[in-house]
């Protein structure tokens, strides 16, 4: 059985290339890159050309302004933290509804040690509240935490809006974009963004999983995370995992490669496979805005029926998709971007979100179409909602 | 030019066995171990085996007690602050002048946040002061973190008396140890030590940079570092570097079955490297107590000559060591720990730690030995204090 991966959000298979550029990092350059050794330039050297790169990657002005972390959680965790912990007189701060569990928790946490946090709201497209933002801000608000696009719908937050939005309301609140779901999706400019610190996670652009990077702008005062050598300019201690940082800006430099693939024949399949889908099953709708989306992401919710029942039929088929973040996986709540959007309680439990990459083939989403409404119409056989479900029908037809 | 690298304790080459583990799940076993589908199975299993693996090299008694992290420094902050943010009465830490900058550092940044932080010193054989640490522990002392073995000298602590000592003294005081140098080259028995939290990091017995553990047993409590997903049950988020995960169980395995080896014949290689230097260089020094230390570091003393020097001339013949952490390297300071033992100014700018690997071999050594005194004789020439080695060398024939 071949295996058909939809569920590129979760995670990515790491480019061959990727691997080939590791592997000398694995095997014989094993010196500490803060050794004095001649031995040790190699790999010093390739993690200040890999600094570089993703500079380049976030199109920062410097490259002091790159830390390398081990994941994105660790990323959202220094950015958040490092700036309440540098002003420990401004407390409150305000993020989204639909933020990554990551983010989300971190927030509960803040809130238990007597922050004041702020929710934005998102509409029915999955869409921000952009008044209650900008009604939001004030003279004590640290920090705004965005992500730059969700995980679950793909919808694009308005960055650049958003970055004037807070910088005209409070000059010294401080702007965190999570970028883990657009790398590799749609370009990365931080200057254009205006915001001061933006994460991202390798293993979501093809690079494994276990390194991510934080950029912070040279204005930006961060107070470290982990505390111990000189590495990353004092802001991250620990030895630098070089085989990956080498990966992760080698994935960088093909994510950047793609674009254009990812937004016209990334795009073109996903859209098939989304059309397919909707035209096909009369209780199948879209769970986000159309327009303004990464091109690899769609979210369907399949009335009257229950979500972890379809991904298991996918799986016996060797599809892989989710019904949210692999962070929140096994848990029975329903989705908590979903629920903010109000999505109808008669289609959260059973919505799923396929998530496509440059490896996702016509014939893998061809196979996907064909098998989709034969599993949903075993599905809704089963369900408890007949009447409803024959009322839907007939309205659709 | 051969490479003969005598730096393990700065980072060490990563095991081909380690690397032939790891290379499924760089390549065909992406999957994110928190899916839900059959495909994550693989990864997710992994994971769990290489915690069970893990949970042995502690003698752990529960895989619970385990958490995977990114580096030794991540696991000693993740202690260290997690201990301190759990119970934010006791406002007193202990830990030695000679630990690794890292736990330095932190307790350094703790002083500035209102701590009060006690150093317990080390004789001239590196050995610890235990009196003084019995002297210092009190009512308030919320945590005691000590290494297991420094890695300058190579001078192991008696971790279990620590630990009566400390008990005996206050049953709520946390006890951590670093014990990132001791892996690979002691047994390590968790149980037996009587610690509540133990730190490794991968990179020091042949796995990559980039992974650590920490042991947390059932009693304690922490506060997450990097608070997000449900991983790690909720103490350490982001997805898990799966890769590295299998490739540390790996190079534990491989270090159970290496101590024996470690002990005898990396040892003896050891004792003749420091014996063949001590015998024939006349202003050399040994910088610890010749027992109780771990069996593959020796750090000598070279008087009057600059340690910078000794290891440009050893990098020019391919030979890699170190005058102390890489973690510090760079930095014009002498070492704190060699500070600490008192060894004298007119030596401490000229040590040397060579610390051997299982990859060392019979020749490597004869080599250095038939090298050291020929690169130590033309510095000893450059020397300014021409009248103080005359008498040295007089004092020693």
């Amino acid at each position: 059985m071949n295996l058909i991966y939809l569920d590129n959000n979760a995670t990515t298979k790491v480019d061959p290339q990727v691997l080939d550029v590791m592997l000398p990092y694995l095997k014989d350059e094993y010196a500490n890159p803060s050794s004095i050794y001649d031995f040790a330039k190699q790999s010093n050297h390739a993690v200040k050309e890999a600094r570089g790169v993703i500079k380049n990657f976030f199109n920062a002005e410097n490259e002091k302004e790159i830390i390398f972390t081990s994941c994105g959680s660790e990323s959202a965790n220094m950015a958040i933290r490092g700036v309440l912990n540098m002003n420990k007189n401004n407390r409150h701060v305000i993020t989204t509804k639909v933020e990554h569990p990551c983010v989300l928790n971190l927030y509960q946490a803040l809130e238990k040690e007597g922050y004041k946090v702020d929710y934005i709201g998102v509409n029915s497209n999955g869409e921000l509240d952009l008044e209650q933002l900008e009604c939001s801000i004030n003279d004590d608000t640290a920090i705004v935490s965005i992500m730059y696009a969700n995980n679950e719908t793909g919808v694009i937050f308005p960055i650049e809006k958003i970055s004037e939005i807070i910088k005209s309301k409070n000059k010294e609140t401080k702007f965190f974009v999570d970028a883990v779901q657009v790398a590799g999706k749609i370009p990365i400019d931080v200057q254009a963004m205006g915001a001061d610190l933006v994460g991202i996670s390798g293993h979501k652009f093809h690079a494994p999983k276990g390194i991510g990077a934080l950029y912070v702008n040279s204005k930006t005062i961060l107070k470290p995370l982990i505390i111990g050598g000189h590495q990353e300019r004092g802001r991250r201690a620990g030895t630098e995992n070089v085989p990956y940082i080498v990966g992760m800006a080698k994935a960088a430099e093909l994510a950047v490669d793609q674009l254009k693939f990812e937004n016209t024949e990334v795009k073109r399949l996903r859209d098939k496979l989304e059309s397919n889908i909707l035209k096909n099953v009369y209780n199948a709708r879209l769970n986000a805005s159309i327009v303004n989306r990464v091109p690899n992401t769609t979210n369907i919710g399949f009335e009257y029926i229950e979500g972890e029942l379809i991904l298991l039929h996918l799986s016996d088929l060797g599809i892989c998709a989710s019904s949210g973040s692999a962070c929140t996986s096994g848990s029975l709540e329903p989705s908590h971007v979903l629920r903010a959007m109000n999505v109808p309680f008669t289609a959260i439990h059973g919505s799923i979100r396929f998530s496509l990459s440059r490896y996702t083939t016509e014939q893998e989403i061809d196979y996907v179409c064909e098998k989709m409404p034969s599993i949903i119409d075993k599905l809704t056989n089963l369900s408890p909602f007949q009447d409803e479900l024959a009322a839907l029908k007939r309205l659709k037809n």
